[in-house]
């Protein structure tokens, strides 16, 4: 798949992620080194907890969706970087086994009114589960260089 | 250190942990994982980006900010989670070799109006460098159990 540009985002367009299962081993890993509270770790102290059992990281699910976001719409040495992240929110718990699919929505896309070279995109990330569950979404903004002069003007021809 | 209860968090109160430098093959580790862009994962890409050379991902920097926090307030098994985060920030790139140290800031502790067993902290979470810059900042909440009922009553002689 060829790096997006600026140009390739659209208000309202829809963004669909391939799916992926998350393991037990891999939720503790993660929680070992990020998030070390006994809920991601520790499988007895889970199963005593309100959760019943281990669940993954708030921290991990976010980077596990933003990381599918990428694999959709590679960004490559397009991307500017992101000035932040809003209304991040855990709808439900993500546990070992759970299949994680991203529905990412283009809310709006703005050319940067000082620099002609790129623009900005907000996106809203939507996680699902297997059963069809939003377990956790959020809004962020991603710096994107826009197409090189020649490759803007080629599509017009010209 | 012993787990901290809701009681322990008061608006006002300032949290310091200890600094962390970050090396780059961590930084790149991390990032080839959860968030594979040229500006984290490749030198040369990344030195000829705005950045001018490789910076860790946000969302590692986030993950590292949090393990701090727990690191100096650990929660243990009284954590019941947390429903979100808002208004994340990335104010200055992290940089190999940066070292990170973290001041949290409780905005709110309330108790919960339905359960008698927990309450909510709301946190301010502020990343600084080396340099006392600041590098990242965003707004927490956790839910928290209350103090056991008898060591409650204790405090107050009874």
């Amino acid at each position: 798949m060829s790096d997006k540009f600026f140009e390739d985002f659209k208000q309202g367009d829809e963004i669909r992620t391939r799916a992926v299962t998350l393991g037990e081993p891999e939720i503790v890993e993660f929680a070992r080194l990020y998030d070390p509270q006994p809920i991601h770790i520790d499988k007895a102290a889970a199963e005593r907890s309100t959760f019943g059992g281990v669940i993954a990281s708030g921290w991990h699910v976010g980077s596990i969706t933003f990381r599918l976001f990428l694999e959709q719409s590679p960004l490559g040495e397009n991307s500017m970087g992101s000035p932040g992240l809003d209304e991040i929110r855990w709808h439900l718990p993500v546990r070992p086994g759970d299949t994680l699919s991203i529905v990412i929505t283009v809310l709006e896309a703005r050319p940067s009114r000082s620099k002609d070279d790129r623009g900005s995109v907000r996106l809203r990330y939507e996680t699902f589960n297997q059963k069809r569950e939003l377990v956790m979404s959020f809004i962020g903004v991603q710096i994107i260089k826009k197409r090189p002069r020649r490759q803007r003007s080629n599509r017009w021809g010209s």
